[in-house]
C-alpha cells in the first residue's frame, strides 16, 4: 500500500499565544518519496512580540505554578499520550522518506526521551523550583558566614531551532529538559519537514497536558524573534555549522549574552582497532555498524559515520564486505515491506549530496555508488529524492583534506587506511570536533589508550565489542542520559546528558550569608543554621507537618569496653584496632577504639523512635565520615535534623502517600567534637 | 615616603616560548599617582605562531607529564613562593593608584586563589589526568552495555585576556584552574597596568616551579593570536561588554566554536530590605558596605555596588549617612599613611569616569562629588588620576534609564528609592544581568523571597545581617569556591566556583561500552566489569600493589533471630520493624527484618582482615542504599572490589606514605539479589 499518493495537502499553522494561526497559503512542501504535495506553510506574518510576551507573561508563570516533580509527572503523561497516538505521526512521517525503523527513531526516540526525563526528573530533582547545588561551605572559622550555589528559573524563554531530519525527536529532546526546568519554549522546525512537527504540536495541544504557553510553534521563518530576546533567554540550534555561526553572531544574541547552544553536523568516525582480525566477531560488528549508520535515515543523521578509519591490511577486505552488505540494502518507497532505506528529505538535499559526493570522489576511489545500476523500488519514485549508498575509499587519508572537511549528508562514507594507532588518532582528530566516534576493539588496554585522547575531539565515544554488542544502542543514537554535542566543528554545545540538560535551562548563582539565611533560601537545613526543637520527636511528624530544621538532640551514651566486645561478637568484625591492644598502641590513635559501625548503630539507637509511626523506612545513607575516633570511655550524643523534603507525589503498595526526608546527623563526643557526620534517607508517610 | 618618584622606567618584555622577548621601546606607562613614567611596553612584534606552537608542543605535554595531584602541589609551592616575594609586587602595585589594602586584594587575593585551588585540587581531584563523572549507568537489562561521562584534557591552550584593575589576581584566578586542568596558557593583561603583571610573571618564571610553556605573557596587543586558535582552545576575557562582543564574534572564534568565557562590568546593586530600621545594626552594615564598595580600588571593580536600592522612607537618612562616611575617606597618594582611597588607573580612566558621571547627573541629584572642595593629598597628585567619591540620588529610578545603563568605573554609586519589595526586585532586574547583588535584611523570610528571584539576574548574591557580618568577605570579593560571573550584561560567563572551574578547561565526553571497557577507560571499577580474584585478600595489598578490580567474594552468613536480638541489645535500636512481630506484619515487608546497620556491620565482619596490615582506616562510606530487606533466615554474602585509588602524595604523622582507596561493596542474599550497596573509603599504606 502506498499511503502517500492520496494524502490531502494540509495547510500548516503556527501555534502562537495559545491559538493556531495562519490561513494564507505559503510554500508547498512535497513528499520525499514521490514528489506529491503534502502540505503548505502559511504566508501570514507572525507577531513575534506577541509570542515572546505570551511565553513570558503566561507560559513562565504557568510552568512555575508547578514544581519540578509535578512537571516530571506531566512529561510522563505527555509521553504516554503521544505513544498512544503514534500512528498519526508514523503516517505523516512516511512522507519524509523515512522507513518504519527511521520513523521509530524519530517518534519513539522522542517519546522515549520524554519518558526518560520524566523518570530522571522524578528521581533526581527536588520539590519546588530551586536546586540547591551544595553542600554549603563555611567561609569563616566560626561558621557564621557560609557559601553555596543555587540553580533558579531564568525567567526567560527558549527558542529551539531544529534541523529537518528529526522533526519529532528534535523538538522533544530539547523540550523535555527545558520544560522540566520550568522554561516555556518556542519551537522552530526546519520548513522542509515542518508538517510532521506541526502534527506533533497539534497532538501536544490536544492532549491538554501542558500549561498554556509551555510550547509555541513557528512554521516558516523566525522574523524578528531573536531581536526580541534578552539575557534571560536561551537559543538552541541543531543544523549546519554555517547557520550556527549566523545565529551565534546575531547582534542581539551577542549584545545581551543570550545563552546559545549549537549541535552541528560533524564528520564522525569509527575506528577499527589493530587488535581485531577478520576472524573476530568484532570485525563483523564493525561492518554492520558502518553499513547501518550509512543507511538508517538514508544517512541523514548528524551522528552518522562519515569516516571509517581501518588498519591498512584490512582495507580491501572491509571494502568488499561493506560493498556486499550495502548491495543487499533495498532502497525505495518506505511503505514497501522489502525496503530498508528510504529517500533523502527533498530534491534540494539530493542535489546537495550529489554535489558533495562529486567533490569527495576527486581524491578517493569509489567502492560502490549510484553508478552501479541504482533503481529504487516503488511507484512514482522517479520524482522521489533517492540516493544510492555510496562508499568511497582513501588510501592516503592524511594527504586528503576533503574527506575530513566535506560532509555529504546522505548514505555516504569514506573508508580510510591507517598504519598505526597514532595515525588512527590523528585521522580522527582531523574531523576538528565531532559529535560521536566509535572504537571497535577487543582489548581494554587499547580502549584505555585511545578513548581519553579521542574524547578531546568527541562529544560521545562508543566502544564496541562482542560483549557490548548484545545491548548496544549503536553509534548514531544519542541517549537521554548521555551528553549529546561535540567540540569545534560539532558546535561546542551540550544537550541531554541526564539532569545536566535541565541545569542548562536554569541560572546558577552563588549565595553567601549566615547558615540560617542560606537554609531559608535553599529550603534545606544548613549546618550552623537555627534549628527548631519541640517536645515532639521529629520521627513522629507526618510528611506534611515536618518542617525543615526540626531537630532532636538525643540523650547520651558512654562507649565502654563491653560495647566493643559485644559489637565484635554480633558483627564478626575483630579488626585489630578494636581488639588488639598491642597493635592498637602502634596506630595513630594509640589505643583501642570503637568500631565506626558501632558508633553509627549506637547513634541510630539514640535517635530511634521505636513504636510504629510516620517514618516508614531508612533506605539509605550518604556521605558518612568518621571524623574522630571514639576510644573507650568517650560519651557520644547525636543531633538529628530534618534537612530536605521531596514530595514525589507517590504512594506505597498500600496506598499510603509518602515523601522522602533526608536528615542531617551529627554525632559528637563529650567535648562537643564531631566524631561522625552523615545524612540518612527515610520515607515518611503523609497524613491518612 | 613617596616611592613612585624615584622608580626607574622599566622596559617590559613578553614571555614567549620560554624566552623574555622585546627590546624596542613602545608605549610609555605612567604612574596613576603622580603621572611619572613607570615602564615602557615593547614595540617588537611577537610571533604568535611560535607562542601557540610552544604551548601545544611543549607546554601541554609538560603539564600532562604531571597529574592533577602533582599540579595541585605545584600550585601550592607557587603560592608560597609568591607570598614570600609579595613585597616586590606591592612596591610596583603602588604605581597603579592602589592603597596597601587595594593591593592586598589583588596580590594576596591572587596567591589566596592559588592556595585555595591547590587545596581543592588535592582534596577533590583524582590521580591521573581524567575525571570520571559517574556513576556508570547500565543501558540494557543485563548490564553488558553501560554509559558514563569523562572529562579529559582538551589538548589545547587558553588565552586569558584581562582588565587593568587586577593585574595579579586577574591572571592568577584564571591560571589556577586552567593549570590544574593541565592546559597551558597565554596571559594578556591590559596594557595600562601590564608592568605589574609582567613583574608577577617574572617571579613565576624565576621560581622554576612551573613546567616550561605553562604560562606565557603577552605585553601589548594580541595581533593574530586568535586566528591561530582552534576548537581545542579556550579564550577567557574580563573587561568591557564591548570588547567581549568583539572577541565573541571574532570570525575564527565563531568558525571553530572556540570556547569563550566573558566577565563584563555590570551595574551591581545592593538592596536594603524593608524590615531593616535605622536602629538596626543592619542599617549601619548597609552604609558601610556601600561606602566600602565605592572606595576600595577607587571603585574600579567590576563587582562594585553601582546601584543602592533602598526603602523610600530611609532615602534621605541613608544619603546623609553615606555622605558623612564618604567625607571622612582621605583620598590621595596611597603611600601616605592616612590615605584610604587612591587614584584611578590612568588619566584616560579619569576622563571616562568624569564623562559618565556627567551623563548620570542629568537625571539624578548629587549627594556628594568632587564639587565639594576635593583635594587629594600628597606630592605631585595634580598629575595623578584622582576622582572624588561621588554619590548620586534618584527618586524615581524606574523612570531613569541612565542609572541602570551607564557605568562610571570609579568611586560612583546612585542611591535609588523603592516603595515595595516587588519594585526593589524590578529595579535590581533593570541591570539586565549583574555579577553580584547584596541583600541586607534581618528576616530569613525576606531572603527566601528575594534571593531566588534576584538570583536569575546575578552570578552571586550576598545576604548580609549582623550574624554574617562577623565573617563576611564582602559584596565585592569573588571567592575561589564560589562562582564568579553573571548573566546578560555581565557576560554570561562562569569562572571560579571551586572545581567547576577546572572542568571548564576540560572536555566532557560521554562514553558507552561494556563495563569492562568503561573500567579500563576510567581507571575505576564499574559494576559488571571483570574483576581480579587472587589468593591474597585485597586488604593485605599495599597501595602501589593493589590493582583496580581486585575483588573478594566473602564467606556467607545466615541472619538469625538471635542476630536481631543481639544487635538491638548492642545498638539500643528497638525499632518495631525489627522487634514488634505484630506491627511488622502490617509493613510492606510483612515480617520482622534485620536492622540495615546490622547488615552493614555483618558485611564488615565478612570482609575484614583482622590482623594489622596496609589498610590503616575506614574513614567513610558513600551512597549506601538498602535495596532489599533481609528477613530472618536469609543468608548474606559480600563482594568487595577495589574501585578507585587516589595518590595525594601524603604521609601520615609517622611518615608512612598512604593513598585513598574506595571500595565497591555489594551485599547479596541467597538468591544473588542485591540487598545493600555502597562505597567504603579507606586509607591504605604504601610499601615502607
Amino acid at each position: 500500500m502506498n499511503t502517500q499518493t492520496h494524502a490531502p495537502v494540509r495547510q500548516l499553522q503556527s501555534h502562537i499565544a495559545g491559538r493556531w494561526f495562519g490561513t494564507q497559503p505559503g510554500a508547498l512542501l512535497r513528499s520525499a518519496v514521490n514528489g506529491q504535495p503534502v502540505a503548505r506553510t502559511h504566508a501570514d506574518a507572525i507577531d513575534f512580540g506577541e509570542a515572546v510576551d505570551f511565553a513570558r507573561r503566561v507560559g513562565g508563570p504557568a510552568l512555575l505554578a508547578l514544581d519540578f516533580q509535578q512537571r516530571a509527572q506531566r512529561l510522563k503523561a505527555l509521553a504516554k499520550y503521544l505513544l498512544e497516538h503514534k500512528e498519526t505521526l508514523y503516517a505523516i512521517s512516511a512522507h519524509t522518506g523515512a522507513t518504519r525503523v527511521d520513523s521509530a527513531i524519530d517518534i519513539e526516540g522522542g517519546t522515549g526521551t520524554l519518558f526518560a526525563y520524566a523518570s530522571m526528573g522524578g528521581n533526581e530533582l527536588p520539590s519546588g523550583n530551586l536546586i540547591h547545588e551544595g553542600p554549603a561551605t563555611p567561609l569563616g572559622k566560626t561558621n557564621r558566614f557560609a557559601g553555596s550555589h543555587i540553580l533558579v528559573p531564568r525567567q526567560g524563554l527558549a527558542v529551539h531551532i531544529n534541523a529537518f531530519n528529526f522533526p519529532v525527536w528534535g523538538l522533544l529532546e530539547k523540550f523535555a529538559p527545558c520544560f522540566l526546568a520550568g522554561m516555556p519554549c518556542i519551537g522552530k522546525p526546519a520548513t522542509a519537514t515542518s508538517y510532521l512537527t506541526e502534527a506533533l504540536v497539534r497532538l501536544v495541544d490536544a492532549s491538554g497536558i501542558l500549561p498554556p504557553g509551555a510550547m509555541q510553534l513557528v512554521i516558516g521563518g523566525t522574523g524578528d524573534l531573536l531581536d526580541r530576546l534578552d539575557g534571560r533567554d536561551v537559543v538552541t540550534f541543531t543544523g549546519s555549522a554555517d547557520t550556527a555561526a549566523t545565529l551565534r553572531t546575531h547582534p542581539n544574541v551577542v549584545r545581551q549574552s543570550i545563552a546559545f547552544n549549537a549541535e552541528a553536523d560533524s564528520l564522525n568516525c569509527a575506528i577499527l582497532a589493530p587488535d581485531v582480525t577478520p576472524d573476530d566477531e568484532e570485525f563483523d560488528l564493525y561492518v554492520k555498524e558502518v553499513a547501518r549508520e550509512m543507511t538508517v535515515k538514508a544517512g541523514q543523521k548528524c551522528t552518522a559515520i562519515r569516516r571509517a578509519i581501518v588498519p591498512r591490511r584490512h582495507l580491501d577486505a572491509l571494502a568488499q564486505a561493506l560493498r556486499a552488505r550495502l548491495a543487499k540494502t533495498v532502497v525505495g518507497d518506505p511503505s514497501l515491506a522489502a525496503v530498508r532505506m528510504g529517500a533523502l528529505a527533498s530534491q534540494a538535499q539530493l542535489a546537495d549530496v550529489a554535489g558533495r559526493v562529486a567533490l569527495l570522489q576527486q581524491g578517493a576511489e569509489t567502492v560502490c555508488s549510484g553508478a552501479d545500476g541504482f533503481a529504487p523500488q516503488g511507484e512514482g519514485v522517479a520524482e522521489g529524492a533517492f540516493f544510492a549508498p555510496t562508499l568511497l575509499l582513501s588510501r592516503q587519508p592524511l594527504q586528503h583534506d576533503a574527506v575530513h572537511d566535506i560532509e555529504a549528508f546522505g548514505p555516504v562514507s569514506t573508508l580510510m587506511a591507517y598504519d598505526d594507532l597514532d595515525e588512527a588518532l590523528a585521522l580522527a582528530a582531523r574531523g576538528r570536533g565531532s559529535l560521536v566516534g566509535t572504537l571497535v576493539t577487543r582489548d581494554p588496554a587499547v580502549a584505555a589508550r585511545v578513548i581519553p585522547v579521542a574524547a578531546a575531539h568527541h562529544g560521545r565515544m562508543l566502544i564496541l565489542d562482542r560483549e557490548a554488542a548484545a545491548e548496544s544502542t549503536g553509534h548514531g543514537s544519542p541517549l537521554p542520559m548521555l551528553k549529546h554535542g561535540g567540540p569545534g566543528r560539532a558546535g561546542g554545545g551540550e544537550e541531554l546528558g541526564g539532569i545536566r540538560a535541565v541545569r542548562h535551562y536554569l541560572q546558577r548563582a552563588a549565595i553567601q550569608g549566615s547558615p540560617t539565611m542560606l537554609a531559608a533560601v535553599t529550603g534545606e537545613h544548613v549546618r550552623g543554621a537555627q534549628v527548631i526543637e519541640t517536645e515532639v520527636h521529629p520521627f513522629r511528624r507526618h510528611f506534611e507537618d515536618l518542617r525543615i530544621g526540626e531537630s532532636l538532640l538525643t540523650h547520651r551514651r558512654t562507649v565502654t569496653e563491653a560495647d566493643i566486645v559485644n559489637f565484635g561478637g554480633v558483627s564478626g568484625d575483630y579488626f585489630y584496632m578494636h581488639f588488639d591492644a598491642i597493635a592498637a598502641q602502634d596506630t595513630q590513635f594509640g589505643q583501642r577504639i570503637a568500631h565506626g559501625y558501632f558508633v553509627l548503630s549506637a547513634a541510630a539507637g539514640l535517635f530511634v523512635s521505636p513504636a510504629p509511626g510516620p517514618v516508614l523506612a531508612n533506605y539509605g545513607l550518604d556521605t558518612l565520615r568518621f571524623v574522630k575516633p571514639v576510644p573507650i570511655g568517650d560519651t557520644i550524643q547525636a543531633r538529628l535534623t530534618a534537612k530536605r523534603k521531596i514530595d514525589r507525589n507517590r504512594t506505597d503498595a498500600r496506598g499510603i502517600g509518602q515523601g522522602v526526608v533526608a536528615w542531617d546527623v551529627e554525632v559528637t563526643n563529650q567535648h562537643g567534637e564531631l566524631v561522625a557526620s552523615y545524612d540518612i534517607l527515610t520515607l515518611v508517610a503523609k497524613r491518612a
